[in-house]
């Protein structure tokens, strides 16, 4: 589709994404290359608008495969409006989360086949992939720890039972085993100063 | 799935779907049947949200793949939450407008690949469709004329120009040619009374 770079952090709730893809933008840019960032779900005035009703408590009843519908919908979005158009314009894309998130969550860790899940990943996709996912792999215990002493609330994905989680943390691990050329697994348990450094030198790899 | 009964009123706005629907509740009702009332898009709480969405015209720069699968998403809840849990209760369900204007709107009017229209609407139908669907037909430009002699406003689907409308049109008797058995048609120019008659007819065979 086109030749410029997307690269997504991924990883479990407390992680580090947020902190480390600012790390990585500043690096780019110190590189003078152009960043635009970017989050899913999200990331697009409509996109924003589906997550409040992916993310919001008042759904309970939402069923998986309208779930997976709003994040094709919100992705398809995102790449029309947001991405596609960054990268041809040379660009670097970095996103909070992408379609490896819904790999994880709706289909490892809450149990929706996988068929379905890549059905509705690949239409929205379009034949697309991001170049990089880079993985923040961590114990959700001490993740939840990270977050909880920040005094942060948790919204109605990430509020699940351990086991979710862990389920959903090793659904990270797996794809990376699937897909090693397109992901980056790094131990996010050592400090950020470390965790850092490891992205950015998967980074300066690509760059 | 089931063997309950669902009725679709479908066809150009101002083709007297809302009056009809009504009618032909009433009709429902005074043979002892429950009636559940619906409409699309729309029908539950998380699919009124998605019309918001859907039809707000602060979304001009909504992609043709976001719009097929936000009518995915609300189609999937309004069968899990609503449709089935009716059908299976023995309820009859009466929807103003369902899967066929997708195939009207999207495809003949708007143009979007029959296949990809087709692909989205079934992993939404997951094998489902209504009993029949009764289409209004109707010039757009006497439906129109109705419309706004009540002064009422066109949401982003409506505001289109006449040959959009057309097209629309013509998608919906296309359809009828194409599912024999699963469309029936009314010519909407008649007189009121005309048309709840006939459509009141078809309903009466059904039951
Ligand atoms: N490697 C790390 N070691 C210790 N604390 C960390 C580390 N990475 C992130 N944190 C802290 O954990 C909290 C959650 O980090 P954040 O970047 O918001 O995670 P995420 O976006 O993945 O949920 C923040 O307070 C952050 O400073
Ligand atoms: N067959 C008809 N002849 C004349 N007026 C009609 C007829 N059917 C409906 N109307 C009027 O047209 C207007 C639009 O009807 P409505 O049921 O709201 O259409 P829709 O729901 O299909 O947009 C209403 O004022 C209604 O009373
Ligand atoms: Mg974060
Ligand atoms: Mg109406």
């Amino acid at each position: 589709m086109n030749n410029g770079i997307m690269i997504v952090l991924d990883g479990s709730n407390g992680a580090g994404k947020s902190t480390v893809i600012k790390a990585v933008k500043e690096y780019i840019e110190s590189r003078q290359l152009e960043v635009v960032m970017t989050r899913e779900p999200g990331g697009t005035p409509i996109g924003e608008k589906l997550r409040n009703i992916i993310l919001s408590k008042e759904h309970p009843e939402m069923d998986d495969l309208t779930e997976l519908m709003l994040f094709g919908a919100g992705r398809a979005q995102h790449l029309a409006e947001k991405i596609y158009p960054a990268l041809e314009s040379g660009k670097v894309v970095l996103s909070d989360r992408f379609d490896s998130a819904t790999i994880s969550f709706q289909h490892f860790a809450r149990g929706i086949d996988r068929e379905l899940v890549d059905k509705i990943n690949n239409l929205a996709l379009n034949g697309f992939s991001p170049t990089l996912t880079i993985i923040l792999d961590l114990d959700p215990r001490i993740g939840l720890d990270r977050v909880r002493s920040r005094g942060e609330g948790l919204d109605r994905l990430e509020d699940q039972d351990l086991l979710f989680l862990d389920r959903a943390r090793n659904g990270y691990l797996r794809q990376a085993e699937e897909f090693p050329n397109k992901f980056y697994v790094i131990d996010a348990s050592q400090s950020l100063e470390k965790v850092i450094s490891e992205a950015i030198l998967a980074v300066e790899q690509l760059l």
